[in-house]
């Protein structure tokens, strides 16, 4: 039932169409979230310059692409995450806009190219194993509307690689900081700026690094009181919560 | 807002008094569950046969005397589950009713004294130590208005102890298998008997018990097909379920 | 040893061919459950409708083949369990009934199509990647002589898409809830209804779902009451148990 | 070495006092964080109503005492975690101003009323155990200068609960969500609500909870996008977090 | 049902008072093992030496006594493990013949002090701290009818003092190991020996030990083919199966 | 150096050929089992019938070949576990008394066929899946030179099964209890007889078993006094010790 | 044996009071470490500075005054880790000698003031918690005879703090890094140096700290590769390797 | 900024060019690694004979190359680890100096023959299956510049293969002690020897190994306090470390 459903039952109870007693059992079960402004919200978030997002693993490239060709018509940017170049070569015969993004494991298609951002959005990362994981999180984030930078290998064992770039963080309004090994590095960049950082520890890493449970508990147990977790490898989440965070305006 | 407040803005718009665009702009916040029926559903529950349950752990005496104070209208059975006999004496100056399971390590208010189950939940236990987990599982099916038997100590490293009462399980409706070390039991009791079993691991144990892990384990493994799980020492949680399906009747 | 052996066991001493002392130490040792009667039971089983189960997997086409040969004779349903459409294509020279139900990845004769149970199995899932698990079961439960519905991708982060179907899920007489990732969509479904609730943690998800076992211990920590837990992917055993529940009648 | 010594060193060798080359000796080992500007920096993060923050847990009345005397001075609000009200006590003496906030275990001396933050941090817990780490998080929020909303006692098992309060979480600018046991809460809020959700697993929880490890997976694992987790029982760095998000104005 | 009783229904048939059929149907619910001839072979156990276990942990003084009065019919020896000196103060006014183990925190009555055991039960320990474990062995298996050598304190970390009693070793016929911390001295041991070692894992350690864990699974992967492995600081345990192999004659 | 060697060494401090100064130079650092009495012992050992064993796994088909050739000069039984069948067709091209095990996944060379067991070891397994693990016990049980009987599929939710064969498991001087999922077995065989059991867990079942974690620590915590357990996986170790047990005699 | 002994013994064979075939019997099965030259190994040890180190947990005062008056003839310093104050007033009525450490929760009898050490041993620790780990460790330093620099709450989420050290970090000869929660500190410090880094994990943490295993793992996964280290809150170990290391001179 | 522009930067000073606090301004925000003698310091090191180490897993042969290729003017040795007989062939059309060790599964080009360590690096390993990591930390070592022993299959099983060695591990300056399965080689090698020992599990074992985690926390809870531990088959860094111990002097 959407809002005009609603509009038009209630305008059935005005033209005695309807008892009120018969409205009330229709309203009863009625989802509440099926109503027509739930869904305007929706559209609403959409047109702000969120892009759709397909989790593309372990789906067939023909699904990726029926879902893609769907979602064309709202003119935000679409964000396939986790996809193989064989799903990209089939988007394009989609759309020509589709791109590919080696490191990152993703496709993406730009409609929408407007700055919702208020600030930058840093994403560094430790080492050079982890920048597929920091690529996904800053494709999210540019997708999202965000002017983002990236660091990358700058892992806490030669901390002058990171002290060097301490001026270009401290210009930034949220920091994505990916690690995997012993995943220090958020608590170190949580020292040295004062905005939030969004953790993203990785499965990289030999032995004891447990697929990144090492590195995902190690964050949680940061020093630094600015760090906030996300998932293992999860990249995109990173990428998502830091342009929620950078696009609050003074209005929100 | 309640069906009487429902009902009286839908009279509005039907008096005219309200627009019903107006109208879908009231409905379109209100909160669903906050609606007279829902309630009116919950009220419905109780009058049959659900007690009312208050986890007494952490809680001070005062404070669940308070509750149970507050609930003693609805005339249903009251449930104090993990609470000491201390609560007990102060529960006991609330109302003469009030009873004390020492084993189960709870108390109780018998309201209700209606058997609403169609069968028999029966209540096995492994070894003595994981008798106060089964004492709590069979104390909430009794509250919750049906009949309980109960077998304790028939381990399965003396198997035919269990086998013994054989008969006796194969007369019960439903099962609650109650089990420390290592869970072996409800495995042997699902194959002897065709109804559902609730199974219960208990923190009892030595060394690589690891505090009913070993036995949450065993029992999610299971190579017994008609065997469900619930938390570790949650005794109230298997009678609770194993009541559920006891009272389920031709017309549910 | 079955019942007619028994029988004239009984009837050579009742002829004085046999001393009752002979007969004792005969009797000692006999295997009690390799008794006809045993037997007789598990066979008036098999008549009410309770499916051969085959699992399927690590078994080869012709193995599976074989078996499910001499279960035709039978006339209950036959279910074959994580088997690919291989194993399929070889039972389909055994019978023209088998059908392959490519999602839950099983195999099925519908050989008896009776309804046994009293009312609805209620299967919802959280992620469409959850749907494997959950055909699992429905399929078992169909199997079983119930009437199943299904509700798939209600995940508890777009709550409205699981209230949207509150009606439908409070005519079900149990309810089987799959997900996988943080596992919480029985608690919020136990929190629904009043039914027993089977929840079925699911292997996907990423980084910290380590397998499942997050979605596995978030489940039997659920703060419903009314919920149970089987293993990590095991739709089988929630479909099993659930028919179990739906099974039950007046006369149980 | 302050800013003030780099001035006379390098005035030295302007008076050619020091030759060049004797400069870059004395310049080759100074701690480049000793310079003056990084305390600066740090100074001007405190009048901007920062608080000062003491763990503590383990810490002797006396020592905290001394540590609180010594940072009166910074006219900042000044926060002491986890500590007894026998440490208030010791407080009190030191200054008049000191408040004990029972549920959060903490005391707080407000220097600095002014709001900095620009919009609401709402924090919403689950159970009633989680209060006193939802009360943490919300008191860290209030003395660094934000307007916190709270809502205590949503769990998802009553969904209701949650859906009643929509309207407020709507209105928030960053979520705290606390809960313990199954951890679902944080995937629920932050499928309702289009800003960054901070999500806190407590260590509330019987059993198979582990001590918060339950929460903590199940909260990594939300299939909301928008959360992101601090450490178990963390509540002030929940709140911390929050409110450097509710403080980015359009100019940082 | 006895083999008396059982004697007594074949006699009924046989004299024609009850129908074979009709003894058909009283057979076949009869529990097997509550057949007279099981407990007599439960009986026969006890005379050739076994003692009676009362597990003592979490057990009152005065129900230990009364346990322990019952059995000292029996003429076989009496074991109480993990008992207090309290509780052997309150076991000494049933019997003044009860010893109390200090070290092995176990009380215990002698009245069969026959040996049952063909050779030597040596059990050996790497550290002071495991001596309670290894006590707990020790005294179990002299219980059971054993001549037991101990050989204490011989770590793998000082290689000699293992190498010191390696004559001993060799003369046992089966050998009890225990150790904390990492565990290695079964695989030594076994390396030394060509009998069966059955290795105890102890809870001390520090750090990284976990309670034994590391222990425990260190031996179970012990490089040493003659080693198996009992749960963590079951001394008993150990001390049970050692002695069970140790009284293994010829005849058996 | 070996047992010549030394009597050669002291011959020559007899014939005045070497101080005995310079004999305990000599003397001080030679490697205490390199004495000929070592290997000697060594000899000993192989001649009563012990196998040679050669793990296979990550081996190479020529080199196990090769180490087998070297073996066979020694006139006892060889065992190559873990291999292909691919290892034992190069294993026939050394000797024709090569066999392959096709479930045990192993190769045999039988040169003693005598038997050494006092009495009989009975190996028995709970699934058809274990009985890989189980004919390793088996192999490795025979090959050491004992009349082994097997029982396979007797698992715990179909108790009668494992009754049925009762009699035969009071004949075995040793049990192999091998079961995977929730490893109950040991704990009903070993309160069935009264000799050892050997326990092995195997890695075989779905969700929660992770890898035979599960069955391994409820075996280790099983109520049964009479069990030890051996590493996931391992029927070598199982037979192995199983073997040494059912070899001691009167005179060990 | 020892070394006089052989001496006697070769020469009763010189002598032909031996046959050189009764000395390889005698010879066959002596300890080859009870030799007099080992014993005078480790008295050489003793003497070169290493004290002699008492477990002190879990002892009783007594116990360890009597094992320290045995020592005290030893002119070594002597070490008692981890003893109350209580035992050290015992200690001092054995000797006015001894000191106790409030911090390191040790006590110390100096008696070998000798400097051992070539270089410094500098011990470092993230955070004021961590402090009683890097006393021990740098207490054990100390009565190693090794020249030893503390510098304590050093932790890198304020990384300045760490580099403002960095020239007094240069001058150690191998560094001793003490650190709890995300355990980061060796990774930094060993990026900053070229020397050997011993990492010592402490159980200090909250939440998902896990005891210190969360910085246990992240020092073993550390992405510096001069790093190695020891158990949890192990800070005897720490110091005791890295006075090995700092002992080393040319000659070793 | 290298020592160059640093000394322009104090001469324009010198010179009047630039004023004191324009100075100031210019050394606040200059990255201190980046001066000229930090580079100075780095290239020095690599004079000493510290190997260029590239982490080969996961990198692309050209991309392996390309590296080696820039390295090469360097003239340290060069170490590939973890690399292909592939990678080696690309690496050989660089240069002609590269050679492939194909147990240590890496490549080395050899500059600098120079032995820079004091004394013996000697690496020892329990088990055949451990050779792969003890060759990569033996090959490690002698890249940089030490004397290194390999002795290979001494597992503590046959503790006399150890002790056959012991006098060639009393010649070692540093141990590096490689083992699976349980891991107590370090615990014994540290036993008989006076020198550092650093203890590096793999992950090679069966069953309840983990992938090295038993043997990790074995070592780490080693009752030998020489031993410090890296992670698991983490030859390289357990090489690594050695070599830094091996080389320190006298006048370090």
């Amino acid at each position: 039932m959407n809002r005009q459903q609603l509009l038009e039952l209630l305008q059935s109870i005005k033209d005695g169409e309807l008892t009120p007693a018969e409205g009330v059992r229709r309203l009863e079960h009625f989802p509440f979230q099926d109503l027509g402004f739930a869904r305007v919200d929706h559209h609403r978030t959409l047109r702000q310059g969120f892009p759709e997002v397909v989790f593309g693993q372990g789906k067939k490239p023909e699904h990726v692409a029926a879902i893609v060709e769907s979602l064309l018509r709202q003119k935000s940017n679409i964000l396939v995450t986790r996809c193989s170049r064989e799903v990209y070569r089939r988007l394009r015969k989609v759309t020509a806009k589709a791109s590919y993004h080696e490191s990152a494991r993703a496709a993406s298609i730009l409609q929408d190219p407007k700055i919702y951002g208020v600030g930058i959005v840093h994403v560094v990362c430790a080492g050079t194993s982890d920048i597929p994981v920091a690529e996904e999180a800053a494709l999210t984030a540019r997708l999202m509307g965000n002017e983002v930078r990236t660091t990358f290998d700058v892992g806490v064992a030669g901390i002058h690689r990171l002290l060097s770039v301490r001026g270009d963080l401290a210009k930034a309004r949220v920091i994505v900081a990916v690690a995997g090994m012993e995943g220090a590095l958020p608590s170190v960049v949580g020292g040295l700026v004062r905005v939030p950082v969004i953790a993203v520890p990785t499965s990289i890493g030999y032995g004891g690094s447990f697929g990144g449970l090492t590195a995902l508990l190690a964050m949680l147990n940061s020093c630094a009181s600015n760090v906030a977790v996300v998932n293992i490898d999860n990249g995109f989440g990173a990428g998502y919560v830091a342009s929620l965070i950078n696009r609050l305006t003074n209005d929100d």
